[in-house]
């Protein structure tokens, strides 16, 4: 059955490969113009969603990601449109040379091709998905989670009778309606027929795609972050801005999750920071020293050190040098984003080079490591490798390219 | 035993990563310098693997292939030095903004981290493999074939001492010994140690790579290439090309392996095509309406369209239109190198953008797909996927990238 699928993926993909620019934009609001229209059968479709989650006892924290309401559908529809205004990513000529024999040879953007999304329990992912993929005329495999199948199921009818519309073939945008394990497995394997996976989810997901995907992954998501307050920092801005990357939202993967403090600046910083936290109820994993100098911690242990709480908790270590805070930082980083507090220019350069992440700051919020703060005008994910792409994944790293190379009867 | 060799790998990588282009280029001289010293020593250890190479009956060509003398040594010792000329594709600024708020943004090139190439049965990768990863920051872990151990393991010594001696961890450089299939299976799942895996070598090695590894693969090398000969063809630039991508040095992927021709043109062109190509003993794989024009072929099978000679053979079809000949290329393609010989620009630009290959040619031999005749300077392999980088890999295509974010305070 999958195969089928990658085959008229294929197909598609074929043809959004060379659509115009206009021709993206024309399906992308025709598909917010048809979700507005749609509004009440989407909410009925997701009301079974919802019935089904009742009856399981999902929580009510989870129903409520799984929720759409007339509000939540006109969002959808604005972020969509929102697309419509982004340079388009394919077709750029990203460089090009004249080589000595005259051959010419440039190198321009095309789409990756097919890209299949795993998600799971969040449906507005699916729209999302299918529009940054149709946006970068990549035909997209959806395989959302079975506790929004119905509203999904919903969602992927509006929009490729839209796309149709607009006269892209439907098959640019399928969705998976097997939800079984064997689907999303299936799917990690269809090697020749999707290009990329794109797992969107848990760290249980993110990890079951790495280790049986055959085709190739870009893996997104989990951010331990580390706030590092140096000798030199300015004590109030660490204890701001420590606030708002710990609490501004703690369930998301740039939220702060590490704090290593310099032994010089520790007693000072501490209770402040201490009592900043408080103020949200935020539970700290203190290693010994800052145990000493701040009470009311939970001793830390090593897993603390590697743990993404995505909840009120910290963990907290006091080190002698900068250099030990970037062995600690290397060692438990997840990769994502890493930061230093400092007014010295010597440090903030010796960190920003010996610190490898995806983003890796100085003096400001980890908070803002995502598309929208970084410029990008949308993203797909938060990159936590390197190949390929790294950081917010924007329109451009839903690309490959190609050399397109311009002769007049050259042979070697 | 791995686990130990990917630890030291990471360590070495945490300092290569911030060490100057001067003392990389240093230690790239002192390999070059140390391979020609030690020129006696690397041949006394191939004839080892020659001897075991001659009992096990292993062909005159493959052992070619194997054996290392005093100029091979030395060509490779050259290419070693060229890489020092070639600027450092770490630590360059791609791009970066001021946001609203005030923050700067700047992508910067960072080195991959841990690179493990697995190889088959020629020495001279373990140098060229070594001295490329070396130039672009990046550790590796070099996996080789066991019938060139012996002289593997010579020459990673030697390089393991000439890196030290230029101040840099002996462990930048590291060579696996087993070389039985499960140390290779070993390094495919080394996820947390190996940032990127890529193997050099038939066929075989990469599908192995591929449905094996966890860690990301940059797939290289199979090269199913095409000619498409236009009804707009000039016959006589149509001709040449072939005859040199065909013929020039046939077992490389670059090399042409199909020709598509329409029939407008195929009768004036395929006797000549066939009289050029006679001159080498092409066998021609021909399709009914090419049969028809020119004698002695044998009938193409469609398993004939998919295949990769690598030898004097090539398959050919008669189509009755570019578009049809754009779909047969798309069919079979192995996204290497695709070529449209015509005269007409309307033509040429329907190809280039309807044909998707990591090289799409007009007019010129597809055997110039190549990191030298590119103009990198250097290539490790040729990427035949669209993740991460396609095409030829030079020393930019070893690099990620981080975004350093400068703030003063800043919080979301």
């Amino acid at each position: 059955m999958l195969t089928k699928l990658g085959e008229r993926a294929k197909k598609a993909e074929r043809f959004l490969m060379t659509a115009s620019a206009a021709q993206k934009n024309e399906a992308l609001s025709f598909i917010a113009e048809a979700l507005v229209e749609n509004t009440q059968y989407i909410i009925e479709e997701n009301r079974k969603d919802i019935a089904a989650a009742r009856e399981k006892g999902m929580s009510e924290s989870m129903i409520d990601r799984l929720m759409l309401d007339e509000k939540r559908i006109s969002g959808i529809a604005d972020a969509t449109r929102e697309l419509i205004g982004l340079a388009d990513p394919v077709g750029r000529v990203i460089s090009g040379t004249t080589r000595p024999n005259g051959l010419v040879i440039e190198k321009v953007t095309v789409p990756l091709g097919v890209i299949a999304v795993i998600f799971e329990a969040r449906p507005n992912v699916t729209v999302d998905a299918a529009a940054l993929c149709l946006k970068s005329g990549n035909a997209v495999i959806l395989r959302g989670g079975k506790e929004a199948i119905n509203s999904n199921m919903a969602m992927a009818k509006i929009m490729r009778q839209a796309i149709a519309r607009a006269g892209l073939p439907e098959d640019c945008i399928q969705l998976v309606k097997d939800t079984s394990r064997e689907s999303a497995t299936a799917l990690m394997k269809m090697n020749g027929y999707v290009d990329v996976l794109i797992p969107r989810g848990g760290a249980g997901l993110i990890s079951a795609c790495v280790q049986n995907s055959t085709v190739p992954v870009i893996e997104t998501g989990t951010g331990n972050c580390h706030i590092y307050v140096d000798k030199y920092a300015d004590i109030n801005k660490a204890v701001e801005i420590i606030y708002n990357a710990k609490t501004s939202r703690p369930s998301v993967c740039n939220a702060c999750e590490s704090l290593v403090i310099h032994k010089d600046v520790a007693e000072t910083v501490l209770p402040l920071i201490k009592e900043r936290l408080d103020e949200k109820g935020v539970i700290i994993h203190a290693d010994k020293r800052a145990g000493a100098i701040i009470s009311g911690c939970i001793d830390a242990t090593e897993e603390d050190y590697a743990r993404e709480y995505l909840g009120y908790e910290i963990s907290v270590k006091v080190v002698d040098s900068l250099e030990e805070a970037a062995e600690h930082i290397m060692t438990y980083t997840s990769g994502h984003s890493e930061c230093i507090i400092s007014e010295s220019y010597t440090a903030a350069r010796e960190f920003t080079s010996k610190v490898d992440a995806a983003a890796v700051y100085v003096n400001a919020s980890t908070r803002f490591t995502d598309g929208g703060e970084f410029g990008f005008g949308a993203e797909i994910g938060i990159s936590t490798q390197k190949l390929h792409a790294r950081g917010p994944l924007g329109l451009p790293e839903l690309t490959s390219f190609k050399y397109i190379v311009y002769g007049n009867g050259q042979i070697r």
